[in-house]
């Protein structure tokens, strides 16, 4: 039997977001390795072993789906949205790249999902509809000053954002110094969307402007969207449309 | 009957990447409306009538999509990828905005699909697996100058990049400033992905350092993905994988 390893999107939550493409893997797989939510997706059958883990083990997570795709199994790691943004891709290749020297002829698959950051834009209209950037907000990995330096040269080029992982644990007051941040460099009321939960029976969307914008709106289920200095809002009956026109006229923004 | 206008993403080519929420979509709309090469990706049946028009006439195309919309049709508007990332939502919501006011009570939602970037990224391994950005190279709908200067500050935070339309017909030399741009910010050899096409027969993959980079590397079908300064590379046969890695050491790249 010859292994194969997929690293799969499972989209933001509902089941009708799953491409035919990773729901094709999910059949086929022997094994299916992930974050416990994650893996409770996946339907159980015969034949299919399941691997949950808990949060912050993805190295761990990877090497043990990569020795079982080694050892002939059909494996897939899964993650929610998209696998290649903040999710398990990076993590695989890393322990790809440490690991032994047979692993790298494995066959070795990214199968995209809907990420989190465009099933919330979807929702609300077209935030992203120019020019943007994702931003992943935990410093775990990185250092806070790295945040702060990217945050602020995305505002002076007037970048729609999308914010991942607003909530950090460990610096609980990360999200209000980005909000402060904004609020300093853009001096506007541009829109902020907060999606929680985008796709499920939790779903939850908020949108206020800027200035208005509070730390405790996010949980560690909420993706956040900024908009650019140009971003409209719609008004009608229930939630407004947001969007980010495709224009900008010469003589604005420009160095 | 009451009319609705779903704005439906197709993802990048291949149909195992449209999801359940789209196909749904396109089975059950009279009238789909889009690009003609998009449309075409639709398959005929009785009952659905298909609009095919031609490249930059975004706007009319939104309005007569509204339009059947509030006559009662059931209207899919079809992008490539996900019609929020440089495609058809922000147009449709700038003729909502600008329209009549009974436009603004009409059933409107946007259906997520795989984009260019991502499936190029998944194709590859995982290149965006950190802080990236999204450019639209063309500078039909906004001066050249915000684009080169968003490209400079892209550099300077360190982003992974996705450069959507980098040939430009009325600028056939923009791709190559933004190479030189990149090559006098980053003074180093990451990776840069050119990929043509991908998920279809026509798909071509190329990976070359940044230095290497040329522009008649890219036409019309090319999206470009650049790495970061920590962006690595795995040998093996064949395509290498690229990724980024998650993690950036405290003391590096920050301000």
């Amino acid at each position: 039997m010859t292994g194969a390893l997929f690293i799969a999107g499972l989209g933001p939550g509902n089941a009708d977001m799953i491409t035919p493409q990773v729901a094709d893997a999910l059949a086929q797989a022997s094994d299916i390795v992930g974050y416990a939510p994650y893996v409770d997706r996946v339907p159980a059958r015969q034949g299919l072993t399941l691997h949950p883990s808990d949060n912050r083990v993805e190295l761990e997570r990877a090497q043990h789906a990569l020795e079982m795709a080694a050892a002939g199994r059909r494996v897939v790691v899964v993650s929610s949205g998209d696998p290649g943004v903040f999710a398990m891709a990076a993590a695989v290749f890393e322990a790809v790249e440490a690991g032994p020297q047979h692993w790298r002829a494995l066959q070795i698959e990214v199968l995209p999902g809907i990420t989190a950051m465009l099933a919330a834009s979807a929702r609300v209209g077209a935030p992203l509809g120019h020019d943007f950037c994702a931003i992943n907000l935990s410093d775990n990995l990185k250092p806070w000053a790295l945040i702060e330096k990217r945050v602020r040269l995305a505002a002076e080029a007037d970048f729609a954002m999308a914010f991942y992982n607003p909530r950090s644990k460990s610096r609980p007051d990360g999200f209000a110094r980005v909000l402060k941040l904004l609020n300093d460099a853009c001096q506007d009321t541009r829109p902020v969307i907060f999606a929680r939960a985008v796709s499920t029976p939790q779903e939850d969307i908020r949108i206020v402007p800027l200035p208005d914008a509070r730390p405790e709106m996010v949980d560690m289920r909420t993706m956040v969207l900024v908009g650019t200095s140009a971003t409209r809002l719609i008004g009608r009956n229930g939630l407004p449309f947001v969007y980010t026109p495709r224009s900008v006229s010469a003589g604005t923004g420009a160095a």
